[in-house]
């Protein structure tokens, strides 16, 4: 499970009272309108240790999707073809369009070096808290136990065992004086504390946007950050992908809980299509056909590579 | 004017319908709303003689401008500075960023040929209906006289004087004829008229995707078209501007009645930035401080070309 | 075979001239430089009846998109993998981004209902012919017979059998005549004839941007049009795919082989890995693992829908 | 001058053979080449205390701009204009799809807290040194102490007086030794040393891709990036801006000596139309049009906010 507990607080007082008023609001429109995401419009969804996402704004629902592919193939879609039958063939003929007429806004507080590879998804609009105007909150990712992995020794990409013990302990002691030590260096600089406050008075400190550069790459940063839904399922197969490195993958399975809610339909598809399948080389599908004509084909003839190969075992629940 | 009065009927009566029942509809959302545009949702607007724009889906408003940007701005935003003054100055300081924050949805019915050069616009969603599938509607352009212009003789972009008498009616025989028998000879094609009923019992018709390209490119065509606000607004400066052609100047005008009803604000800093704004080059700068001065600047010593130097004097009110 | 014979001139001479000079250029460059590409470097390649594509430029070749790769994967990467190792994994592994480090130029002539098609990839530069600023030539694409297809009556989208005798002749002769006559009243429109004569003197022609509209949608345009390999990869998978209409496919190969080309142990890996691979849904993927156990699912068990199905027996060389 | 005279070695030597090897080749090419770009291929040109540029590949030059503006307006342009002129025009009449038929790839070495806002330039390529699979080098920012400027009491963006004697060695000191200790502790974690020998034999290290959260912002990151023309000038436009940080303004400013090489005659008409050029708005044409018409137009009357005044003021090289 992505998601925390609050055992902690996640926005001060004035964050959370702004959350309830905009929570308390109720408008009329004549827009399509999810109840279900309604629910939890506006509240945060802890992820790690201070992190969160929460929906702020969205356009659009499964019938909008319906309704834009029906601009696309005229009458000849309309009676045919189911709303999820019609999603389903869109899904899995890659017409993507249909999925761009969706838009979804979250706000997101996330460790810097989580923020840098999210940040290469480009089709999306970003509007980040800027260090350049702004003191940094101090806050800081530092690893639940359990997810202190080593370095895999066969895979460079990869995390190998998790430490344990004292080699575990000295880790976190290490991230987490480093981090405190930076902070303090960096509000010494800026001759302020975070809480607004001088410490020394006359001194003059450090631009912000110089001072910034002292700060760990696991310090917190937010923003606001809006994409459409076609673009947001790639994100999600890509980033909550087995492969992706556990810190994101725990930001886009919270993600995909809140598409559960948003387009239930679609994300039924995108379920079956993209994260419970697979994609077979001409390679592969070769062996699979061997496979099922009932022959014994081997690695060494196949074209595949060793890797290739297990993976492909794994895929077919056979052992390599 | 952009639009025309709607003296004919832009929809039939089930398209009507089914924009009674969308309007009818009254949802509840925490989300932002606008009710000057829910005012309009889903009507189409009339333009030229048988196009239209609808607005179809919105999300945020200037309130979502000025929340996105101070995420950006967080603590360090000057609290005194009113929303107005702030999209000011993003508009001003070409932070483009916030205004990605907003999206629209529009329906849009128009002519082939200006289809292609509206969707040399990419950073925006589309879904056109597809003459792939379906039969095309027996609906053409035909430019009302005080719009049929001549070749400019000067400019090979521009216009030149509206044709008169004969000439003028002879080109709007040739427009209406050609395209009726184009459209004649695509349902012979087909063996099949625009109301689905078949020609001849028995003959194969040509695939669509082959007998459409017999038709003109003044042939209606109509999509879906999302698009963020800072993209929307270049894409109407670049549109509604008089060197545009004047049939998608019609379409730019049309979005941006909208987009005052939309944002109020951000659309009266649009005017004043960039509409009724001007780039000035170095050189004319120049030209510019002399002027200032006191001085008579020539076009021989500005460094401007006898074109830039006529549209300076005209941009300044004076006389080349 | 996507490319016909040249047996009509594509180019008039004084076009063959410029190209013939281009080719003779000899330029030194440190940059990568690939023989097997620069041989048919500015050379039209034929396509449909009066189209064309040929290169006109690129950047890069398969061992940029190494060098690319190894910047992201630096000292880590496994000194031993080879080349073709590297591009292989990363096509396997959707790392897209040591693709999109190579960029290629075409100069495309096709005809406009297909540019339509073509121009629905974003992620690509543009700079079209203008019929605005210039006279379109006399040319329409008027398809072979054997691709004069019926509409199928299973498929919305796609071509039934082949059009024969005076079936076929009629829908020739119809597209021969329309386009004829539209271009002949095009020109009269604009007072003016292709080969630049004015019709009659001292009579005023509509303008340029205007009289076009007469024209049908199989008129040829041409384009320079310049993209990533990443997303030409895309776009040939899309288009060269045998769902994607006939004359826009016949493009797709032409690129196709230039591909092979320019960069052939990336096209190797993309033809493995894409052409010729398939993608499983997860409910498709526990019917083939059932097969290999020696089961015998049926359609109705399976939650794939009867298209699906019979989809998947195909791919698998299965009778449905 | 952003850049600075390479008193220490920026390479290694494996790098710099690597390098030389790369300049030693001689390829030819039928497609253009640009000597005076040539040259400088391949070669770091230092910017800050460790960062560089580097140009590796580029394709078209400016004659490509006027070949490709050509398919565009057809047989019209070529005649009455020079290839100056028509590039003057385009950028002025901002027609900017010809540029983007010009393309340069960049190796680029950059403190990480620049990256960071270099990144947010969507339309661009990259490849970034993976800190997943590799150990990144041991490298930091410090800033110059001519570059080490207070926080601005009037602008929250800007930067005021550079601070002088102990409070900027104190800085200096903060930043060294900070950035040391991380990276001494970044070592302890993977339990080996950036030459790649194992601090502790048998102890496990932590994963790459968790350690690196214990660096600092201003750690040295590098990438390969890949941008067109058009884009390119815009980032240039934005980051060698005066309101830009100067950190990124160095790396724009090397960048823009680049275009000087590689296309003279664009970036000319670049430097007259954006870099020396400014954008008016129609409150502030008004003020202007009054001025040279000898009026004494008023802040208070002019519609301008008090800091646009005195910003239109300096424009026109005027007392406010």
């Amino acid at each position: 499970m992505a998601t925390q507990a609050p055992s902690r607080r996640l926005l001060n007082e004035a964050q959370e009272a702004e959350i309830q008023e905009a929570r308390g609001v109720e408008n009329r429109t004549r827009r399509v309108s999810v109840p279900a995401l309604e629910e939890i419009l506006y509240e945060p969804i802890p992820v790690l240790d201070h992190g969160f996402i929460r929906v702020v704004d969205y356009m659009g629902d499964d019938s909008a999707i319906v309704q834009s592919a029906r601009v696309s193939y005229g009458k000849g879609t309309k009676q045919t073809r189911g709303d999820a039958g019609l999603i389903n063939y869109l899904m899995r003929h890659r017409h993507t369009t249909p999925f761009e007429m969706c838009e979804i806004k979250f706000h997101v507080k996330l460790p810097i070096f989580i923020a840098r590879q999210w940040i290469r998804h480009r089709t999306a609009n970003v509007n980040e808290y800027s260090a350049r105007y702004s003191v940094l909150d101090k806050e800081f990712y530092i690893p639940a136990p359990e997810h202190l992995a080593a370095q895999s020794t066969t895979n460079r990409q990869g995390r190998g065992d998790v430490l344990q013990g004292a080699d575990a302990a000295r880790v976190l002691d290490l991230l987490r004086e480093d981090a405190a030590h930076c902070y303090e260096n960096y509000e010494q600089m800026l001759n302020e504390r975070h809480d607004g406050s001088t410490i020394e008075e006359g001194r003059a400190g450090l631009a912000r946007e110089l001072a910034r550069m002292n700060l760990p790459l696991n310090t917190y940063t937010q923003w606001y950050w809006k994409c459409d839904l076609h673009n947001l399922l790639h994100f999600v197969s890509l980033r909550a992908d087995p492969h992706a490195q556990y810190e994101i993958r725990a930001y886009a399975e919270a993600i995909l809980e809140t598409l559960k809610r948003w387009v239930p339909v679609t994300t039924a598809a995108f379920t079956n299509y993209v994260v419970e399948g697979t994609q077979l080389s001409g390679a592969a599908l070769r062996v699979v056909r061997g496979l099922i004509a009932g022959e014994t084909p081997s690695q060494e003839d196949s074209g595949l590579s060793k890797r290739e190969w297990e993976e492909l075992m794994a895929v077919l629940d056979r052992k390599a």
